[in-house]
């Protein structure tokens, strides 16, 4: 993920606190030229993800704060670990505080359930991958920290992939007529997907030729074994719907090649980190 | 809250959909005159919250389209409820659903968590208040739904309030010295809280000349009720930290005026919020 | 191809021809109140592409305009065919003259040249692709002129699908070694597309385990030909490099199923179109 | 031309490449900590401009890289020739390289092509100057390529000069009535000039109190000739319409000071110009 | 001035002021479907201007006001005069009234000022014209401002005309200098002016072959008929320098043909215009 | 003020003034490699604000240009003091001149005229402050240059305090229920404002229990006198309406806590600002 696609981002959020009057507590209280180090420590276990984001933060705040990495994006670390550390300007430190951890805090929190999941399944083939319910404006960033936890991405907009669902076969007719439409218009570097409910719909797809991923939503673990040997082999296999961490393992020991679990973004549970003062004078 | 203060959001996260090709696989699937309705439906009990959110994201996409709220943000719905309808043409539809059930969830799901607690306070006269733990970008529309969901703002930002904390209380030197530098900088309309640990603490915020507010920092309920006892109506008390929706009544009936809830917005689970097909042509 | 994928760099052209003062010629010369009629009338045959952001153009100058379209994008024209009306306010008009007719002509201009290798190539299988040689920040504008035009698109950016170049090769050490990385780092709807420029590369890539598509890079129709025998249709194939209209016939003829010429974006020839009174008042 | 004025494009280029997933090829297949050192050369004969464009968006991408000109903005070179070199980190490089192209042959296309006119009609007093036909959004960029092949620019926009063409005339009523509002509204550093398509068009501009510059739409040169000697140093003379490479000298000649060639800017034809790998580590 | 040159403008102004939270006032005191009639009404006599800006912020506020014109731009009023009446939803026409009413103020109290000197100077050819000392961001509603009160613009930026000041003098080396090099750089269409302080410095322009314009800076009367008479018609006069209205007729009485004050835009006093209600309900 | 908070605005300024051509004349007459060392000084007495966004003006235009400050913000200086001085290439500061002295030139004029309030009320208890009557786009920095002035800042927008006008008295239906109304929706760190314009008002006020601060408008010194005694210590005033520097002592000593000014921000008169050669080579 390049800082291109974050830092305007990282902008807003600065903007957003700062308001029209900015940080008048910091600037009331604490001198221009008091000095700190301060460390970012983690209250809980997890995966961490959004290091450059933070520092980012304190950076446009005050680009003369130093911001030390003790651990790198994607490395789990144990409840109370010093995650980095930050240096310089105390009124600098301060302004930036919030943006900089809720930023972190959210990102590691998707890490740390994807992280859950992925070792969860670690013993089959299975991969997780996160879907298109993601927070507006961050979907770049919330997807990076999905693979930070281990996960693997899925289409990261409407524009990469084509994926029928539902209501797009409701309105081509059948099965049968939305993948010839979507065959038709998909360029050559676009895969296509689709989504059933059933194995009967599954043996329509590959009666109208077959497609390189099938979504199965919402199946049993039986019914996804079933699913599994149906399309032997002629396309990957997506588990979706309704997976959460405790039903994972299972569902991954029953073949398919992917889950997809909404939940890794759509409903985040941040990491707590905390800024917990070192040094001042 | 505005819709100048949500357009840009909304349009910023519709182009992070459509990326550089757009919605491919309806463009392929679905014929550009079709029409459909089709209905917003919880799949679990909540509170709605972001209706005029997803109205805009849908009409952003195509002008045309017919949103019928059934429902007002605000009230509270069982499971299987219908929220609101759209109507018109199909594609459009399809296109916005993503990006309007992705904000009324979230926001959904914020309402929900905010009712809850609110609910448990009730019998009190304590109310429930977010923080500016939110997500970046998205701070005036999360406080709104927190609203929504019966709860009260906190601060927006650094700017519309003083709240100092320990790590400006460390670099002031004293409780006594950062609340007279508040004084100082604060404007006749900006309200002052300090945080405090300890009644030690609560007691030099009053012999230094009190604050409006005070915030009362990962306190047992028995610590709490001391700490009302000593402010004795002198400013209002907010407890804060690690307050779960669980012990919410119980800390309420310490007598403290505010609980502040850092996961009413950092750890937001999404109000499951579907899109099911009520009719096609 | 979505209005809001177009309608921010049509302000942004109205503005930059607006400058500061604005349209001072017409302001002086045309009576606020005068009425017109103009027809937008191709000068030489072509292929149209961007009616809607001709539309949209002069709508954003003055929403009360009527714009008619007498053909569609598409569709291809006669030297002197009316492509489309414009009746209003006559200030309205000739302010957006020149930004509109800007995007007609540029967009028609690759539909044109587009349609001219898709008609040359249409006795075989084969199909033309554009390329990432686009106009900086037009690329989802030129890409949907390309579809116009009965061409195809290539990635859209760097993110859509895997594209592995020469120095890809040389800086991963060999095709081989490139090959494994992308497919361990590509998720499972990203496809992985190849460049070679000789045989034994090509069968380097079948021994490496493949690609979805392989780009023929710069090869004689001789070349082309064993490739396409080599490749025996376990990948799709591209050639690439140096292709001129002329050339388009003959190499399609060897078999391979897409071209890609950049040319088509990053060398347009404009189609002259220009806009004829038809009446005032 | 000043970096304000384009750094913002290139911005806006290097997200319209990264889109949602950044450069995964390279990321897939490039070591983070490879080094690299490139050419970039020119494929053919021409004549260079954008040099700044092309190193700031190497220097967006990744700011440690080192790009260093071997030739000049305006300089002229031979098919071969190394332009720059870029050295550094290879990842940046390689995600840089297709937006720094893009600019960079788009730019000394204009530039070359405009040379070509500048030196066909350089034994005259004649100057070529371009059109507001350029490239939404990228027109003080394409017309300080002009200058860079050594042309002269026309008005940037609608604001900058006066230029009653046909339809002006036509809604003002007559030529007479349109240079009289056009004195009336003109700021007093505001030129004005008028398009003719006949001498008897010519000498009611005369007589009607003339205009700084006369604009001859579409004169064979024996009525450039006659338009010439008809102003007789009472206004500058600019031939424009239809005018091709070819024709420049015959027309330079009949005595204009100015020739407009939209073709410049309108129907660029990229320079061919390509990153050589010349060393990697 | 077009629409498009100020509405974002606008909305910066609204969303300034709206804030975070909104407008707490409005949504806590008045009704949602309270009706409200309402007059903007001068306080003062003066010329005004920006009617269509004050709409605007109305209507983007909310787009169902009526907002009805009693005067036009340009036109003087008495103190008292009734200018314009908003009628509709009470929340919107109050929270919209600061912005609008900071725009109207802002600029007619420009119009209002530039009306005095054009007064004072229409029994001569003299013109006031602004400058360039503007508010940053709101330059070209300044300059119209200016255009309602009477007056004419000068330069609007950096690029529309060649102006050679001291500094630029100095940094050439002489006038001479200065304007050899401006004649070669300056397209067609751009006019120059230069800056003198002295009667010799004028001599030397001329000897330098002139200029479209001369700037007689910090001259007094009698100076400036001395350098008009030298002028004798070959180029325009602008007087310039500590211009106040009270000397502007005997100023203009010299025979320069254009004046111009930098406090019609640096120092404005805004005309005091109101908002009272004239029926609720 | 954080530097985020005005950066935008300075860059927005700077290409209003460079336009589509930039800077032309510079660009002419200057060598590029030309050096220059510059002061900026004050043409009268007044008080400085505005010396970070003149820096980063210059700074902006050329990185490597050098800002020395010679007096800070909120310092006072007499007619002909150096504030700051400005070396480097030639060319750079030229360009940036204008955009860097506008705004030093507003915002000192703020300042001066605030620091004349400031000290003509020193004798007393009482404070200034300004209003939301800002321009448009400018409200942070001109509070700023309020606060640098020895003025304090009213509210900045509408949502940081709740202020009741008599448009909302009106509304709500009386002062008691715009008051009842305002604290049910005022959050807990809100403060409520009122303004009353008779004495008969501010009695209803307390009797409806009260606000933080009650607004004293247009009242004579003799109804400031009895309304402060009938207040009473139980909310701070703040006098407000008409007030001009000569009354402003008065009115300070009638016992007000605070008096509003409106033509601090809404009427603003330049410093006067040059900037003067020292030396170029």
């Amino acid at each position: 993920m390049h800082r291109l696609q974050y830092d305007l981002l990282i902008r807003t959020a600065l903007l957003e606190d700062l308001g029209g009057a900015g940080d008048i507590t910091t600037e009331a209280c604490v001198s221009p030229d008091a000095q700190g180090s301060f460390a970012l420590a983690a209250r809980v276990a997890g995966t961490i993800a959004g290091l450059d984001l933070a520092a980012l933060a304190f950076r446009m705040v005050d680009p003369s704060l130093h911001f030390t990495r003790i651990v790198q994006d994607g490395d789990s670390v144990e409840a109370g670990a010093v995650i980095a550390t930050i240096e310089g300007n105390a009124q600098g430190i301060l302004t930036g505080e919030r943006v900089a951890l809720n930023f972190l805090g959210h990102l590691s929190g998707i890490a740390t359930a994807t992280r859950a999941v992925a070792d969860a399944i670690a013993h089959t083939k299975c991969r997780v991958v996160c879907t298109r319910k993601t927070t507006p404006g961050l979907r770049a960033v919330e997807k990076y920290a999905v693979r930070c936890g281990g996960g693997m991405n899925h289409r990261f907009g409407l524009d990469d992939a084509v994926l029928i669902k539902d209501n797009h076969i409701a309105l081509a007719g059948s099965i049968t007529a939305a993948l010839q439409r979507a065959r038709a218009r998909a360029g050559h570097l676009v895969k296509i997907e689709i989504e059933v409910d059933t194995l009967d719909q599954l043996a329509e797809v590959f009666a109208a030729g077959g497609a390189d991923v099938v979504l199965l939503d919402n199946m049993t673990e039986a019914a996804l074994r079933d699913a599994v040997a149906l399309v032997a082999g002629r396309a990957l296999t997506e588990a979706s719907g309704g997976i959460t961490p405790g039903r994972a393992a299972s569902i991954a020991e029953t073949g398919v090649d992917l889950m997809s679990i909404g939940g890794l973004t759509h409903s985040v549970r941040t990491l707590d980190i905390g800024l917990d003062v070192v040094q001042t004078n």
